[in-house]
């Protein structure tokens, strides 16, 4: 099973439920903080004792996510790859190794 | 490009840092929540004129799902594939087509 | 110094600069995730190490509160009460003593 | 009925649970984000047909704020002031007036 079938069943999904119209990519965008926020809820007070749920939620921010990426047309593994890139340039490894610290404080 | 080879570049970066240790499903699971929240700072006050961001942002919010995939040992197609049948069954077409409203307000 | 003189300021504020027209309650709410999850921010990897951030951005929260409940007219201190109401009869002493559990698992 | 008489509710509302052990920054960091995004999706898809349960939403977010400035040692009122005079010199009214830019593309 590839991503670009995971994207068809998808949009087979939404499209049999005529929710296109509501996918707007600000709609989108909001409902993936919605969702990212219910997967941080089974972290409010510490360590979850369900990982089923945090396995859920996370299904949940990255159908969203894939969802936008077909709403702006761009490919999601692309834009990754490509941003992992820039990431590689701010974090060099001599520097960033060992640190959680921001780019701009290495 | 398969999502297991943008998922093993995603590991060797964070390898190649030594950043496996600030990569705790809590840690992860907000910065989705950050990083979801800059996405949508693209739309704080209407239509972005920049959709540039809007992707890079996009971008940010799924390596960090997939790196959180890795830490909880789920493949990230296969979570997405199965809640949507769990989605699927809450909003049957004929009760959910054309309806934003919540499956328990159908 | 009370909320009032503070709310009004805040009113003055927004006037100076005919920003009214951007603070839409849905404009307000996403401004509150968004200024929430720089505050988070500060907590991303673990302690900040510097409080006068995080005490700045809960300022910015609390901001965007204060104007969203200034935007549907509601007084901010009595809707906190009367959700408090709410809360103390969701959770009651004997049941929620030293629990975090949420109050459809106590 | 002044802000200090709802912080010193909410003290006791705590205490008698016993939560202060749940209340840390970072947890109330994280509660702040989730409740803030319980209040978004008043707006997921639109105008919300009910303003009751913003009102609610936007409650929990306060509380949250509250009992975070509270952990933090922080007056509520004082920060929201001290903070709006660094924005007030951020967005000066000549160069801020009917826009939505931020400070840096002014």
């Amino acid at each position: 099973m590839s991503i670009e079938d995971v994207q068809r069943e998808l949009r087979e999904f939404v499209s049999e439920r005529d929710w296109a119209q509501f996918h707007t990519p600000e709609n989108l965008a909001k409902s993936i903080s919605i969702e990212a926020a219910e997967l941080l809820e089974e972290f409010q007070w510490g360590a979850p004792d369900d990982t089923a749920n945090v396995r859920d939620e996370l299904a949940d921010v990255l159908t969203y996510c894939l969802l936008l990426a077909d709403a702006l047309g761009e490919d999601p593994l692309e834009i990754v790859r490509s941003k992992l890139a820039v990431t590689r340039a701010k974090y060099p490894v001599e520097k960033a190794r060992g640190r959680s610290a921001k780019y701009d404080e290495l």
